[in-house]
């Protein structure tokens, strides 16, 4: 039997396994045919939650209300992520997935103000930055959501530390830089604004604290015994 | 009628005023005997709300669960807040007068190091760095606890603005540094991480954020035009 051309709709994850074709075996659970219907609803259940987050926040994040923006049976739904904290985690692996590259400029203030232009850019748009509000709420409000996000920043900064140590590489910093440090340097102002403010951070700020990061990592202070 | 020495259980603000003694006028809402009981059923409520803040965040803060707490009546508790958000503009607002004013080393690094060690002591003691973490809660959600926490923000930062003023003057940052700038440049990164990993900032992390931030200043990024 050829995959339906149907959309989302399905009622339960069942159907999504019996319109797999035959002589496949069973498959684990969340890996059946990833471009397939299965994937569809995923991708329409998170850019639903995502939708969620950003209009009503986390609080008002309903596991029956996301299955009927993403036009997905609530039983798929609940069975497949069954609390609201799992669908915030889920949501927070597939933006870690999704995190831009890192670039590279052949100059640490080059590469770092990049870094801090993204997330400025991320923060100042109405989507994403009322969706960074709300997931950074749900871990303080919740365990399970503070470990997605704990996760979500671990897999960003990795993705920016060759940046750093590139710059350690060709002297701009000295030998035993924390890059790591560094990366979340750059990010921090940006996300203090926001969230003690309440105003997105503007493309000055990106600069500005891309130049603080540079400035404080040349001086030193990121290689010096914390 | 002397004031009473009953504990703050009054059912309604009209017995506090009934009480108040006889000549004295009909006082301003509010600055009714600020020592006296009004005083007292103040502070009563907002360390009441601050506890439940702190244990169970705001998504979960009751008027009636704090008027209980407090020992003081649900009519009074609804009538001078009327709102959660009421509440928690006003336990910013007395946080705001709370705060521990600037001291004065004699260098930069000296005195940032010390603002750091206040806000990194604030951040990782269980109770206060639960209701930090609950009030910037409370500012993703609502625009008037956002407008109340915006507040508190500028009182503290400009509290220890003429610890940057007076690095300046000694020629320890160039002139024309933006003195809140640097302020909030300790700070960020200390609340950062406690947001995107749960985890609270350690002293280390306190010392880094001060020779990062004077680092910076010294560089003059604070004084470049944005």
């Amino acid at each position: 039997m050829p995959e339906s051309d149907a959309e989302v709709e399905s009622e339960s994850d069942a159907e999504v396994e019996a319109s797999a074709p035959p002589g496949e075996g069973t498959p684990e659970p969340g890996t059946v045919r990833p471009g397939g219907r299965t994937a569809r609803v995923r991708a329409a259940v998170l850019r639903a939650a995502g939708d969620v987050l950003a209009e009503h926040g986390f609080a008002h994040l309903d596991l029956a209300d996301v299955a009927r923006r993403a036009g997905v049976g609530k039983t798929t739904v609940y069975r497949r992520w069954g609390s609201v904290t799992a669908l915030v985690a889920e949501l927070l692996r597939d933006m870690a997935e999704q995190s831009l590259p890192r670039v590279d400029t052949g100059s640490a203030l080059g590469d770092l103000r990049a870094n801090a232009e993204l997330v400025q850019r991320t923060l100042a748009d109405e989507r994403q930055g009322a969706l960074f509000r709300a997931v950074i709420a749900a871990g303080v409000c919740d365990t399970h959501a503070a470990a997605a996000l704990r996760h979500f920043y671990e897999v960003r900064v990795a993705e920016w530390e060759p940046c750093v140590t590139a710059a350690v590489a060709r002297g701009e910093f000295p030998e035993g830089t924390d890059a790591g440090a560094v990366v979340r340097a750059v990010s921090a102002p940006l996300y203090y604004r926001m969230l003690t403010t309440g105003a997105a951070p503007d493309p000055a700020d990106a600069h500005q604290a891309a130049r603080a990061a540079v400035a404080a990592a040349a001086a030193g202070v990121y290689a010096a015994p914390r």
